[in-house]
Formats: C-alpha cells, sequence, structure tokens
C-alpha cells in the first residue's frame, strides 16, 4: 500500500475535501521547491489535482507534498491584480 | 508493496490511462528537478513510460515524481515549429 | 500503509499531544530546507497541523519533516517583541 | 515490504529483463543527480546492478532511481570512440 | 506500517539502545544535510530523540536520517572545551 | 513493513554478505552527495554499518543509499598511501 492513508474520517483527507468543496485558493510547498497554488479539483490516495489561475489542471503526488495552507490573500489578489 | 497504488478506478491512474489513449503530450516535474515532456505509452504501479519528442522511450518511476500536467501548448508546438 | 506510525502510546505522538495542549512553540525542519514554527493544531498519520506567528495554519506531511524541536526562546519572544 | 514491486510480469521488471537479455546500454538519472550508464546485470526487488563502460559493477537502489533509458547512441559511441 | 522497522533485537536498533544507556556523543547526518550531535534521549518506531550540547531536545524522523556515527572525539571536547 | 526487503536469498543483500566476507572496501554514495568509503562491518533491514579508513564505524541507513561499489583501487590504495 502506497505511503500515505487514505481514510477519509482523517483530518488530513477531510481538510483537502473540505477545500473542494470551499472551492479554497490552497499553496502547495513541493519537495523540488516548486510552489504550486490553485484550487483543489479531486484528490484520491496517490495524488490531489490543483487547477492553478491559468486554468491549468496539475496532478501533484501526495509524496511530493512537504507542506500544503490556505492562500489567506488569494480573494484581495483576485480582486485587484 | 510499492509506494503507490495502483487501482485502475483511482482517478490518478485513470487519468494517466486516459492520456495513453489521447496521445496526450504530457509534462512530468521530477524529485530531481528534471522536466521530461512527452506521450505517455504505458504504466504500471512502479513506472510510467513516456516517449519523448526524439522519440527516446524513457521509464520514470512515480515515486521520483513531484507532479504531472497536460502541455496545453502542445498542439501549437507540433504545429508551427 | 502510510510510511510512519500512528499508535498514540509511541513517545514521538504522544510528544506532539502534549505539545498540542501545552501550546508549546515547535520548529519543524523540513525536507526541502525550509523552518515552520508555530504551535501544533492537531496531527493524524499523514500530517502536523501548524498554526504560524502569521495565524496562518499549515498542514506539513509528516514524510516531509526532517526534525522538530521546542523553541526555548519562544516565551521570551511573546514577552519583548 | 519494499517501495517497489518485484513481479516479473509487470512492463517495468519486463523491461529491465529485456535489458539485461539483450545486453543494451541503460542510462540510469538517479535522484542524487548522478548519471549510472551501462549494462544491466542483474535485478531484485530493492536493486539493480549495472556494469559501466570501466567494467565496474555498481549496484543502484531501486528507491534512487529517478528515470532509465536505453542509450540510442551506445552503439555508435563503442564503434568509434 | 513505517519506512523503518523497529524489532529490537536488530542490530540498528540495539546501537541506538546501546548509545542511549553509554551516554554516547553521537553525530547524525540528516537528508537536508543537516548535522545533528548528541546524546539519544530515546527512540521509538518513527523518531529517535537527541539531547544536544545545548541541552535542547530534537525528534529527528529516522526516514530522515541519512547515517550516524559516535562521536570519537567527544569526551575529549567535553574536557577542554 | 521498511522500504527495503531483507532476504538473505536477494542478490542485494547476498552481496553485501559477501563484501562483509570478502572484507571488500566499499563505495556507498548516499542521497546527501556524501561518499562513505570503508568495510562492510554488519548490514540489517534498515542499515549498513561501515568500518572507514579512521576506523570509524558508520551505519549508514538503507533509504539513503543512492549506490554501492567495490572500490576496485581500494588494494593499491592501502598498499601505496
Amino acid at each position: 500500500m502506497p505511503a500515505t492513508e487514505f481514510d477519509t474520517t482523517l483530518p488530513s483527507i477531510r481538510q483537502l475535501q473540505n477545500w473542494i468543496k470551499q472551492k479554497a485558493t490552497v499553496e502547495f510547498k513541493l519537495m523540488t521547491g516548486d510552489v504550486i497554488v490553485g484550487k483543489v479539483f479531486w484528490q484520491d490516495i496517490n495524488c490531489v489535482s490543483i487547477v492553478d489561475a491559468n486554468n491549468e489542471q496539475i496532478s501533484v503526488w501526495k509524496m511530493a507534498i512537504a507542506y500544503m495552507k490556505v492562500r489567506s490573500d488569494a480573494v484581495v489578489e483576485r480582486d485587484f491584480k
């Protein structure tokens, strides 16, 4: 079985599910140093699929994620930029 | 069992299968920083096999993939370059 | 199953639980080189959720943590800054 | 069980077996950035053993491989160098 | 289950237990490049807890350790510094 | 269970056992970029213990090894240095 657990009652899995429902803008910092920012489209045990500001759909492998957080300035950015 | 799950009903696995059928040009960013661009030839639980623009077949280990996304400019590139 | 063990009797898991109760300021050094400092909000088998000084909630994947330690200067920092 | 699957019917495992039979010159890009080029001597669930141009036998851990591909210019190199 | 094995009859686990008993000064080289030096306080399947020269307690995740060795100059350092 | 397999009939495990018996000088390239050179003292499922030229005993975690190979120049080095 994979390096992550996919039990929908886990806080880490529910958090991602909530971000999908809320259409939250989330920042993912990857092990490569890349930062992917976008809305979470779906997750499964292997990957998180993110749609970024250019409408590109990116499938990030969970094993490659260092951390993830909601972009608190996301609404402002969309309004004024 | 390996660090990834290979269940053909999973979105991450079906996405790769769809890319094979559609002959989509996909970009893979690896943990090494390398970017491999090409058409997906096959996948199994360990690897994704990619055929790049030089017709080289490259087997990428799934554990080494940070993210993957369809190249939206791929059709244009093939037409005008 | 995931790359970490989540048994609440383990010292490593209890230590995180104690930090939650004590509202300790903890430093997490990640595999990316990033240092995340904040209070531990929750943990599950995949992630540790941290609230930093800017009140941002960050979910760090356990697989990405190199080490963690209580900030001994945290109380002083809160008093005099 | 290890981070990779060793089922000899898998394409990724059969590919390595074919390279052994064909005495193909294969390039392995490792997570460290190292590139190992040589003929595959054996594989097991943990490692791939490669014999390079200096006749050195190198055991590469599969978990450390980012990608692998046949060197298309290998025959030419052996002929003219 | 985690990426490491925690069987107290294994040499790697017993070595850490001996270092705890002997209050040995041990150097841990991490995947991040960090070097942590100190006495081993406890270990479990996930982590090794180290107390360094500043009396800070650091929990290092085993998956993040590249190597570990006793500091042969540790006694001298404590005597003459 | 750990990220590596420890079955003493596997070529990768037997190779390490042979190096112990032959007191071979072996080079280990780690994921950190470090190169550890020495004689293999013992192995278990987690670690390989190496005694280097300074007689230091180093426990390398198998997950951190990129590749390993016998130093072909080792005898010469010991004779003439």
